[in-house]
């Protein structure tokens, strides 16, 4: 695991140490991170702020030559919302943790040409298993379900 | 116009008198307007609260059969982002103010089942175009490019 996936992974545990769902990750520019977030469901009463979106919202304001230039990480498979982010900024390239305990619309990410890699981590994957077990209503409100 | 697409147009009017994007959204549940919001890229300096998650964001957590029998309403035809939204949530049906100054997935949210009627409101599409004539960059801003 990259030092990038790491970090979203540190954000993921972040989260589920305030009682959140354990979700984290980053954006990176240029090899440097310029954002960082993790699922605020419980800890924000927000139902847009996935990782992905959190983090895309601490990063900022950025310029759309920015976005086109970035890779998002993210310890889970985008759902539909984040993925339609993804789109919206041109983000053409997504790391993705793992997609075994969730996997979003990854086929329509890359018939719009993003780039998926999927890491396929034990860490990352075994965070949310346990998490699901003991928390399925929360888990299912977070997907929709 | 109806009352909620009316509602929508007035978030949007509330978001351009605070110098901001004037694209409103409402939801609507039984008949009765759970959530309203506007666009936030100014006023919040968000790059995630389009009208349509803002306005879903201020609904708050409601429950997954609650968001599957709502209806939303926006000012815009919903982009990427706000389109997944539409689809995490299994939002059933969507009214759109317009769509000639902005066309998101459409296709994409019909094949997935979600039912559009387009308003084609002039009201909506004129408050667009004079903002888009003035706000070039800021409106690329928003829409990713």
């Amino acid at each position: 695991m990259d030092e990038y996936m790491q970090a979203a992974l540190e954000e993921a545990k972040k989260g589920l140490a305030c009682g959140g769902i354990p979700i984290g990750s980053v954006l990176v520019l240029d090899g440097k991170i310029v954002g960082r977030g993790h699922n605020q469901r419980v800890q924000k009463g927000s139902v847009v702020l996935h990782a992905e979106m959190d983090c895309l919202e601490n990063a900022g304001r950025l310029k759309a030559v920015d976005y086109k230039r970035s890779v998002l990480y993210t310890t889970l498979s985008p759902c539909d919302m984040c993925s339609g982010a993804v789109l919206l900024y041109g983000i053409p390239k997504v790391v993705i943790g793992e997609n075994a305990t969730f996997k979003g619309p990854e086929e329509y990410l890359k018939s719009n040409g993003v780039e998926l890699v999927v890491v396929d981590s034990r860490e990352c994957k075994q965070l949310m298993e346990e998490f699901i077990k003991e928390n399925q209503d929360l888990w299912n409100e977070d997907i929709g379900e």
